[in-house]
């Protein structure tokens, strides 16, 4: 552990596709190998629906908790898409047509030979006092507001947008982790699995479980922030192969 | 809409390794659809690390809120399976031995020619009051209490554990759908499916942009439980294409 205090992480995927199961969200583990990478912890992730209040809610619970608020889906052109308008509510803020973000549209509009009609605009929409997230690939923005970045839903713009992120979040020391496939039940390694634990209570260690061709047994990880207690840990563990 | 009040759901994943990015979850959208022909909506699905205030917290928050709340992951027999204890806690009583689930593990332990140890016995404890999710093809338990049903992580045993969820929650009326996909890019697309949204607001309309090779698209969703109202918007929506 760093005398800093370990940054954290609450991501929000907001979309009534995902909840239906129509759609499998494919985000999820991209931001949570980002935040690992970096160094921040991701405690808590939620799913919610296109219903204002429910993202108001989630968003306040998650930024009151975490030292960052990442969020996904329901920042397009439609109807349905409400993030915007919910967080700037979440926040307390008026929601404003930030004049980057419509220069942006405009450059894009004429490029694709489309109308600025209104609901395009609306792409333009963010919380007042929001700082865009936007480049030459992203020309309809996300937004960071306090410690909340709203991304795109659409893993490809998602994932240009996260690039953006990473420029302005403050990392911490990254977790390290070893694993071990260990082809016995889990039921024998859980008494001197837990014996380990005890010793290494600074090291996570974490049992999950495969049964393959009749074959029981387990995937052992350990994770810590400190290199040495890690391989300590670890080569208690190697032992019960 | 019926007259009886729609059951709704809330879902918590738990397990360090889905937020660590290591392990990518493949029971949600399983859970999502299991839900959506039996006519209940998830409305929620939370996913927290293997951290018990944690668990105890989201636990209590869904079960106040819907209907219905499912977990997976956390109810093995090593350390860090501690879902079990969590929702006793969340429920303020005590963690008990279950004489049925005791006995379903001796007998698999027996046939698998392995001890019944402490650790392996700690599948057999469930919060005091809980009705097993137990069978001749599950025969480490899962359990229900109240309206929260715990269920195993890995997916084909959750899978087994879900039949047996079927038989004990009561089902609403089906939400229905019908989708299209219009090639028109959204900016298009946003002012007369928000007036079709303004005129069937019993109808949910979603629309989920696409980009393929150049083409720019939305896939329409409309959901609805009146079968009439919702082939009435279909019709104007397919207008659009």
């Amino acid at each position: 552990m760093g005398v800093q205090r370990q940054p954290t992480a609450g991501l929000l995927l907001i979309g009534d596709e995902l909840l239906s199961g129509r759609t499998q969200d494919k985000n999820f583990p991209v931001i949570a190998r980002f935040l690992g990478e970096r160094g921040i912890d991701l405690n808590e992730v939620r799913v919610v629906s296109d219903v204002e209040e429910d993202i108001v809610a989630a968003v306040n619970a998650l930024r009151a908790r975490y030292t960052y608020v990442l969020t996904t889906g329901g920042i397009g052109p439609t109807h349905d898409d409400i993030t915007a308008d919910a967080v700037a509510k979440a926040f307390g803020v008026d929601i404003i047509e930030h004049p980057d973000a419509v220069k942006s549209l405009h450059g894009l509009f004429a490029e694709i030979g489309v109308k600025p009609n209104a609901a395009r605009m609306r792409m333009a929409r963010v919380p007042d006092g929001a700082e865009l997230l936007i480049s030459e690939k992203v020309r309809a923005p996300g937004f960071r507001i306090g410690n909340v970045f709203v991304m795109a839903g659409v893993p490809h713009i998602m994932a240009l947008m996260l690039e953006m992120v990473g420029q302005m979040v403050e990392g911490g020391e990254v977790m390290l982790s070893r694993s071990v496939r260990i082809e016995r039940g889990e039921g024998d390694l859980a008494v001197p699995l837990g014996e380990i634990q005890n010793r290494y209570d600074d090291v996570s260690i974490g049992s999950y479980p495969f049964k393959e061709n009749d074959v029981f047994g387990a995937n052992i990880v350990l994770r810590c922030r400190d290199e040495k207690r890690l391989n300590a840990a670890f080569a208690e563990v190697e032992k019960l192969v």
